[in-house]
């Protein structure tokens, strides 16, 4: 303390300063004038200052850096030390990760590699403790986390707080194994969507910070009215800023976050995390350090964390110098007082955590031919899935023409389980797609028009798991994933070229390109969204909370 | 969390429903309309309700209740529990309390009695540790807090934070006390007058938290863009509304608090405390949910205290039920769940402290008519004194005419020392004034035109001190402080009552007035407020930092 006063006094030469520069000042909404004195970690003050180090500001704009408050770094399908070596430069030195997925793979192991795998990286990273694993009990997912684990491993790991809460029918209801695990965090985040009214009061009643999952602006109003901090979230599948700003004014700003959620590498390259969304919500109308604001300030505030997220006197020196007012082009990034990104570039290493145990986790009993050939029915129900949404609908199919088959075949205890159901609106033809992310239990998802492309696609996967693409008998697209089945161990650039190979070998294949087929896969196990959903044990109506068939 | 979820669901009757109210919606900014449900100490939410007791809401507002960020019990001279039996009724169920007087009177003691005396009662009393016992090396208290027993009784008691650092100096020189005080405590109150640029950056790295002593709208949005929360005081004798609220938009809103400070017992009674602030700063042109949401949620959020502050789920139920939505006239008070106040009367009862460890604090040396005797030189620095401010001048004079003489005498240690000067302004006649209230040391002030009445209104403070008034040798008004000098232990209305006749007996006297004499007088020992002022060793300017005689 006594250094940092001596500096802001002008006693003692800061270490850095940045000269003659425009600040943003979230706390008055405007912009000031001056030099930025950064001393140790931390910022000794805007004023007149001196430094060892001096970096010309002038026509520049100094700002805190942004925070991401919700995102899953599995969904980026690159390991986290990759992703933070991309998402630094771009302006991110704050965000609260959930391992869910991995969680769901490999429980326990699975958050120590993504811990692991972050460490020394100049970024906040905050671990959330995922809340629902499997997410139903009709699940079969690689582990089981009940009440006493999450308290055990959040304690042991020192994670930050309770990941999204998707179970709201378990909070409502008062199951005991929920209740218990939301009295033992203080911070937890909520999943919500379209939750109103009674329902609603009594979800945050389980001590509830945030919801992500606001589809309009009256959702929002509402859920900020009851307390709720709202996330704004733009990913690379659920863009819903456009819609939600609508909901911000000037009396209820403090209560809005930015999120991703789930972000493609491609999408954070060419566009960035949270300053992509400050741009988006300076497009929508809002004022650019009102944006700025959202995603620094506000996210600090929301979680409690002191001293965060403003260029201020003692504050933590976060923060971004860039040429425009809305981090375009952001020419430096500081994280606790040090340069870690300039000009877009990483100035820092990674010391990536072991992959190891992480590999071969598809562990499935052999898959022949006749597994995967199902008998249709006239009039059987089958899933109808369309472009921009992962929700489907239930529909009886009088023949089977133009469905696809697809097939969810558990691949974490070698069971042999495997779900089947015909699908209406892939019109995939001559081939086959299987893959090893399928949200929340990451079976194997496969779907094709007949056994044989299907049968080639699973074996492709081999033990490490991926996206596969077969074509007339012919493996002709892979992106090994072979860390849990979920992220590649390659590196960033590396991954987006064998990504840019698979998508060009999609573009090859026979389907309805309205839809993005791997995108949309990952989505069709997941039963907690409407309504026909595919797991291992069958075709489930997520409405009637039951399977519609068994098998 | 299991029965207020219930509640929340409907399942389960509330404890209480508020029916068909409007409801204050402090996050958007706005009323919402419906019923407000209430569960053991908590709000389940607002929706439709029925409850094991319901009142009607129809035509009524609610509206969180109020939090007071930084006052001194001493100030209003009744004690803590009888302070606490008017405010609550009037809106307040959370302030601040710095026991700064009576700890430079009594020590630990002092601050023991305080939090003795509050127990049980329905209000969240935070104690700030008072930071600066003396305030200034030159003082002579009842004692001396170093950081060490700064940091024991903080512990001991469990209290807030470190009360208003007024030692500026002290901060931005880094003497080692200070800044061993500092950084001890997660939360510190500010005080800095007229402190800008590069030193109110240097302050600021103290890691303090709020201001109350802004004296533009300029220093307050300075303030605020430097992380400040600014408290909008308005006090008895300091009323900054008026003037701090221009600062105030609808960007930095989040930033702005409410606190009184010093507020007599006439405005107590009369006026409130936060909900006239709120009542002022609407007439000032603020919208009414604006200054209700500085009086509460951005209080609670400036401290980090969760769930407090709004009427949402979850939320503590600490409401007003008000017949308009300034809390005019408010109905109920509800505090953690329960009415606590009905139309201005408490529902509750006190079980006051002992006073008796507090009791006969006055310990002098017997003083004798020459003590109150002073050489007048031609020409010698005395005390000019203004209305409505405590600011004073140093001037030369040239003749006694018209002068008072004014005495510091130092009173915990009966060490024999006074100190003397003369005093232009007061211009009273026949008689003397003599207190035990003196900040912040509380040594007795006496002031007068004649020694045998200056003797006569010493002695008539006795053991216990309090004020007194003197008129041509007869002792005409006294109002006993008990409490270590400084508060009576009568209940409120006998205060008022014996406080009404001293304001009589005042009116009968001859003297300026233009001022208010106790006020004045109590702060004329203050050598941290420019310029002339006197403690007991004799007269000092501030300015100078140095005596300008001794004796």
């Amino acid at each position: 303390m006594k250094k940092l006063i001596d500096v802001a006094m002008g006693r003692v030469k800061a270490d850095t300063v940045i000269k003659n520069t425009t600040v943003v000042d979230v706390f008055n909404g405007g912009y000031i004038k001056g030099d930025v004195a950064v001393c140790g970690d931390k910022i000794a003050g805007v004023g007149e200052y001196s430094g060892d180090t001096e970096i010309d500001g002038s026509g520049k704009y100094v700002m805190p850096s942004f925070y991401d408050t919700h995102m899953h770094f599995e969904s980026v399908m690159i390991r986290p030390s990759e992703y933070l070596k991309l998402a630094v430069p771009r302006g991110v030195t704050a965000l609260n990760a959930d391992p869910h997925e991995i969680a769901n793979v490999c429980g326990e192991k699975g958050i120590k590699f993504m811990l692991e795998d972050v460490k020394g990286i100049p970024c906040d990273v905050h671990f959330m403790m995922p809340s629902c694993v499997p997410s139903t009990p009709e699940d079969k997912a690689g582990c089981v986390l009940g009440a006493s684990d999450v308290k055990r491993i959040s304690e042991k790991y020192g994670l930050f707080g309770l990941g999204e809460m998707m179970n709201f029918p378990g909070v409502v209801n008062c199951v005991p194994d929920v209740i218990e695990k939301l009295e033992a965090f203080e911070i937890t985040d909520g999943h919500a969507p379209s939750v109103y009214g009674n329902a609603l009061n009594a979800y945050l009643c389980g001590n509830i910070l945030t919801d992500h999952e606001c589809e309009t602006a009256e959702e929002a109003r509402e859920k900020i009215s009851k307390g709720m901090y709202v996330m704004i979230r733009e990913g690379s599948q659920t863009k819903n800023l456009r819609t939600i700003i609508k909901a911000a004014d000037k009396k209820n700003l403090r209560r809005f976050l930015f999120c991703t959620d789930d972000r493609n590498v491609e999408d954070l390259c060419e566009l960035g995390t949270v300053g992509n969304a400050v741009r988006l919500a300076v497009e929508c109308g809002m004022d650019p350090v009102d944006a700025i604001t959202v995603a620094s300030l506000n996210a600090f505030e929301a979680y409690g964390i002191k001293n965060h997220g403003a260029i201020a006197p003692g504050y933590s020196a976060d923060l971004l110098i860039c040429a425009d007012n809305v981090a375009r082009e952001i020419e430096y990034v500081f994280y606790q007082g040090r340069p870690v990104a300039k000009n877009g570039k990483p100035l820092f290493g990674v010391t990536p955590a072991d992959t190891s145990p992480l590999r071969g986790s598809v562990n499935i009993k052999p898959v022949k031919l006749g597994d995967l050939d199902f008998e249709f029915k006239k009039g059987m129900p089958v899933m109808r899935v369309f472009p921009n949404t992962v929700v489907t609908e239930t529909v009886r199919a009088e023949s089977k023409d133009g469905l696809n088959l697809m097939c969810c075949i558990e691949r974490h205890g070698a069971s042999g389980m495997i779900g089947h159901c015909y699908v209406d609106g892939f019109a995939l033809k001559n081939g086959a797609i299987a893959q090893t992310v399928g949200h929340d239990a990451h079976n194997i998802t496969v779907l094709g028009d007949n056994a044989e492309d299907m049968l080639t696609a699973v074996n492709g996967l081999d033990k490490d798991g991926g996206l596969v693409l077969v074509k007339n008998g012919k493996l002709i697209g892979r992106l090994q994933l072979e860390i849990a089945g979920l992220m590649t161990e390659a590196p960033a650039d590396k991954a987006l070229k064998v990504r840019a190979e698979l998508f060009k070998a999609l573009s090859e294949m026979d389907y309805n390109k309205n839809i993005e087929p791997f995108m949309l896969l990952s989505f069709m196990t997941l039963i907690v969204i409407p309504d026909a959903k595919l797991n291992h044990k069958g075709l489930f109506s997520v409405k009637d909370w039951d399977y519609l068939y068994r098998g």
